[in-house]
């Protein structure tokens, strides 16, 4: 049961879009509606905020916000909603790049709370006090959705009707990806696609990072460093790649850049109170950001993907559309005005300090986001107040774009900001994360939260994003990324190169990537049914095993779809690692497509071994996962012969999708086979396909 | 046996002290003597540096480097030895506050080494290739001891007999310590010392952060916030409190200061190479750094420290001993310089980043650490090649001092940076961490890497000292912080109050914290052993089980002397964890002295709960440790009557050590007390003491 309770005006995010059963209506309700077990304090008015109240139990646990810090439970920390560009992502932080003002409670009672505001949002999950959890909304209006319900997935699911449909990707978005911020050229991705082709590790896409543009200009490539673009994305495709350019918020101010002067001409970037548009630091220099909340601007916007589309590309990736900003170009003066009367001083523990902050503060402050506005459904509204929604704003303008120029084709597209809502137009990465294992351990525990707002096309910078990475936590880490929708070994200018081939143990690498496209076929088909049916393809085990106090407590452990568990190991010089399991399973120590051990193991704890070329998979009682032998790219994965790891007590039957992976338009029920095994290991697969199945 | 190698014409650390037993003599050897496992590239130039290379086998573990980051197992990063006041402990940085050159492998062979030398030194432990291990000397000479055995433990006993005798801490400073930077003044503290003994909560110390001070000038009390110190100082000694002032590196430029015009008049600061006193800038502004490698200007230096000792304070902490550089004077008005010609550009991707990467670049600026020289042992020597002997010398000062003016009596002591040497006059604290969960498990991982240097008086800010900290997360780090010889609780200005009091569960700090009093019989005992034994007092699991393969893997567990085992609970919202038992053992679930549960657990892996409120100790067959019932400080601790745990098969011999806790001499043999019980449950005690020992 889903009841929305709206305070003062709230800002229209559409986020929700489905308003069916819903209980409230579009008339405002008011606090004495809440139910007993909430305490609402509304100020709806612009001067003070509100605050929602909820007394935990003891042994109550939260899942849910999505894209943040800490463990898959998310109580005891404080949390913020208010999308940032900071990439240290150590534990005091409470916030990355996302507004996913969505969680669950699960203990005296079930429900969960979404609150569709686009302001800053606080979430005290037990911070404060223990036992108290308080959501403190900024002023401003807000709508509060209640869904109540006994199982947690079912509530999730009745969320994820509201929401609508999540965004589908292409299937060649869920081969294995390699990026660096330092690509520079043609010849530099060259060797990058040579070196996996050579080695025999398989490779679908590389991404351009902001070297391909011309002084990061939206919408261009640099003529020097790629001279023949259009012919060199088909070189490309020849050899199945696809390139996946990037592209920024801020739009470079330049006389004679047609973005720029289109942009400034209509009216279409963000503008100060005076009318003047506002002006800010990014990649380029000084910037305008176009205004994609407002109807028009994010149209023409969405329209110049087609630039890139036209020289055959078919993949995006949205960054810097928190919006990230270096500085602002008025107060940067105003700093610099600071600075020199600190020049005077002599420099002590307090004039040091604050000088330092005040250097360090010039980025992403939140001063300057109160001064430039949006013109947004027919008001001039600040951008503080619709901050949450920019990148939303951003990634729906391609989205949007896409379906009006590519109506039949998927396009990858994916942000980095994001918002709930934003899941229908495209996918999100988990930003910029570090070489820490700490990290490998947080992309785990993120993929449930994000599932949760409907963000199913998703994964984190394998290897990570900053600092250096090592050859033990690149693989590690490659061993849960082979199961994350985007898997993508990503990292920055001035770290440690962490391309596979910049190691030493290539064998180790083809087997741990080959893997990922031997689990394709059931990957996939987890997505496309989790997408379909509103459901998640990341678990947490409590999802699933709700009487299971223990399983409640697995913070390294997720359940993948239907049939199966993962437990990544994510330590240093770790040799294997603890394994909880709620219910017997059957333990596949998987080196590569051809080469594992098995082993049945009853439910309870284990100690597990696994090297740095294993990956473990455990295997649900009466169910199976399908598997394909491999290939080098997507494409050449052949489906039509399934190896089946099982574990069939008495019967499993696995409901496998499986189409082109390139159609918009998807009809589930027509793309399912229904593959039954029985415990006598009789096989019939039955439905869209004919194929050929084994039990391995 | 340990060999000695000498290259070049290294700097004298006084490090090693106990020449007795090792080859090589005072000449120096060639690479050709090195064992033929070792291959050394030695440039003893100026112009290059050296490299000491080993080829490790695939399962080979390395232990040591005391204070670093990252695990047990120091495999697999890049570790560096170079002094650095850095806050933020993340996964990536290679270096601490402390320069710990002394390292063992653990493998196909057994060996350690030690470098001895004072500049910095690069250990890649199989993080460029994941088998090799590869010590890079900075330019300059240095010593190599290589030390062999078969041991680890007895490696370690014999490099800690070459290093001298680890410092002694008074009884006193083994009790809790509450400290805060923001301690304003009396009344600030007495509040602090009000709410423990209202509560019931045991308290032996309060800290004095730099607030006390006048103006942060080293050695002077505020008149204004403490009017009468020494009165001040026996209240609170009367309220059974030691107060414990910090002392900082560098000395403020002001005139009229006497420590400044002292030490300018007799030239005992650091000079440039133009013979003018350098000027870094730290908490006071503008300081000058005295020369405390050179020996006159340490002993004036420490005998500063009678002007507190003579107020009644009898327990010190050196800080920013790195010495920690906000600026350097010189450099910074080159800064404001650049800062003018970035003002007139248009910052993008390069000169904004540039910018600020120089900004924050002006503190601990290497270059800076190469302008100022000392004078020692009679040459004028660049502070850069004896960077990582600065804290030592200035605790050298200290402890110099306090066996010239208090022969007989333990002084408290211990220390930021640190380098091998200074375990003999001063403990260490693991600098400024935070409120990461992650740091609780560093803090354990650190201490055998620590114990091995011979510091043995350590511990970590308890909850964190950077960063808010959670109820939870203190409860959880005092759950460690109750056996590490430093037990206190310190956190920075501007961070979360985190005294006991400021969170809702009195009870459970009361009785977690009254535990480290229960323990504290069997705590001094054991530290008191190891320090005369020159023993480590926390172990890896590898060192006590060295044939158990799965103990070698241990991250997470301490050998805590010579009866128990300790395994903190490290997560948040963990209700247990999981550990590893090489034999079995008796497990004790604390709550406080007088409330637990037992349990006799097999070896093997083991889940077992451990809710917020206990505390999981081990103990192994036929041993026993020694509890009291407790106290409200050290001195009202009684160990007339012992209580016993334990888990004796056959029997158990324990030898107690105990003194009054303030004699600087002590003979080890003199103070034990034997306690022998038998399986049938009788109980001998013998010797030093005359006790009354009950089983519990």
């Amino acid at each position: 049961m889903v009841k929305r309770f709206r305070f003062g005006r709230p800002i229209e995010t559409e986020a929700v879009v489905n308003e069916a059963g819903i209980l409230g209506g579009r008339v405002g309700a008011s606090v004495q509606d809440i139910p007993g077990f909430l305490k609402v304090t509304a100020g709806t008015g612009m001067e003070e905020g509100s605050t929602v109240i909820y007394e935990m139990g003891e042994r109550d646990a939260i899942y849910g916000l999505g894209e943040n810090v800490r463990g898959i439970n998310k109580r005891g920390w404080l949390y913020e909603s208010n999308c940032t560009d900071d990439c240290i992502h150590t534990e005091s932080k409470h916030s990355l790049y996302a507004a996913h003002n969505f969680f669950l409670v699960d203990g005296r009672e079930r429900f969960a709370i979404f609150v569709d505001a686009p302001q800053k949002i606080v979430f005290d999950m037990g911070f404060q006090e223990r036992s108290r959890l308080a959501v403190k909304i900024a002023p401003g209006g807000f709508v509060l959705y209640i869904l109540e319900g006994d199982d947690l997935r079912g509530i999730v699911r009745e969320f994820r009707r509201m929401i609508g449909k999540s965004y589908l990707a292409p299937k060649w978005a869920f081969g294995y990806g390699q990026s660096r911020w330092g690509y520079q050229n043609e010849e530099d991705i060259r060797e990058v696609v040579r070196q996996h082709r050579e080695n025999g590790v398989p490779l679908d896409s590389v991404y351009l990072d902001i070297d391909y543009m011309e002084q990061y200009k939206d919408f261009t490539v640099d003529g020097e460093r790629f001279p023949e673009f259009p012919a060199f994305v088909k070189e490309m495709r020849q050899q199945g790649i696809h390139l996946v350019p990037i592209i920024d918020a801020g739009v470079k101010i330049e006389e004679g850049y047609p973005v720029y002067e289109e942009g400034l001409e209509n009216g279409y970037f963000c503008k100060k109170a005076d009318g003047t548009e506002f002006v800010g630091g990014v990649w380029p220099g000084r910037v305008h950001f176009p205004d994609v909340l407002n109807e028009k601007a994010r149209r023409w916007f969405g329209l110049k993907y087609q630039v890139l589309l036209e020289q055959g590309i078919d993949g995006f990736w949205n960054d810097m559309n928190e919006p990230a900003l270096f500085y602002a170009e008025e107060y940067l003066k105003e700093a610099f005005g600071k600075l020199a009367d600190y020049q005077k001083q002599e420099l002590n523990i307090h004039s040091f300090f604050a000088m330092k902050e005040m250097l360090l503060g010039v980025s992403n402050r939140p001063e300057d986001y109160q001064t430039f506005y949006h013109d947004y459904q027919g008001e001039k509204i600040c951008h503080d107040q619709v901050h949450n929604l920019y990148g939303y704003g951003m990634t729906r303008a391609a989205g949007e774009a896409f379906d009006e120029l590519k109506p039949e084709q998927r396009i990858l597209l994916f942000s980095r900001a994001s918002y709930v809502g934003m899941h229908r137009y495209g996918g999100v990465w988990m930003g910029d994360n570090c070489s820490w294992w700490s990290h490998l351990l947080m992309n785990l525990q993120m993929l449930p939260g994000l599932n949760m707002c409907g963000f199913l096309y998703t994964g984190a910078d394998l290897g990570g994003f900053g600092e250096d990475a090592t050859e033990d936590l690149l693989l590690r880490w490659l061993g849960l990324g082979i199961f994350t929708p985007l898997m993508r070994n990503h990292s920055a200018m001035g770290t440690r190169m962490q391309e596979f081939y910049r190691f030493g143990h290539v064998d180790d690498f083809r087997n741990i990537i080959g893997l990922r496209y031997v689990f394709l076929p059931y990957l996939y088909s987890e997505f496309m049914k989790a997408a379909m049916r509103d459901d998640m393809m990341f678990l947490p085990l409590a999802f699933v095993y709700p009487e299971d106090e223990m399983a409640a407590g697995v913070e390294d452990q997720l359940m993948v779809g239907e049939s199966m568990m993962i437990a990544p190991v994510y330590r240093q010089n770790a040799r294997g690692r603890y394994v909880y399991l709620p219910e017997e399973m059957k333990l596949y120590r998987m080196r590569s497509g051809e080469d594992w051990d098995e082993e049945m193991l009853p439910a309870g704890h284990h100690y597990v071994p696994a090297e740095l070329n294993e990956v473990l998979v455990f295997v649900r009682p009466d169910h199976v996962v399908v598997l394909s032998s491999g290939g080098g790219c997507v494409e050449k994965v052949d489906t039509s012969r399934l190896d089946l790891l099982h574990f069939v007590k008495t019967e499993a039957v696995y409901e496998w999708y499986e189409d082109d992976g390139y159609q918009k338009k998807v009809n589930l029920e027509a793309g399912i086979t229904r593959i039954v095994v029985k415990s006598d290991k009789s096989v019939r697969a039955e439905g869209a396909r004919k194929i050929e199945c084994r039990l391995v």
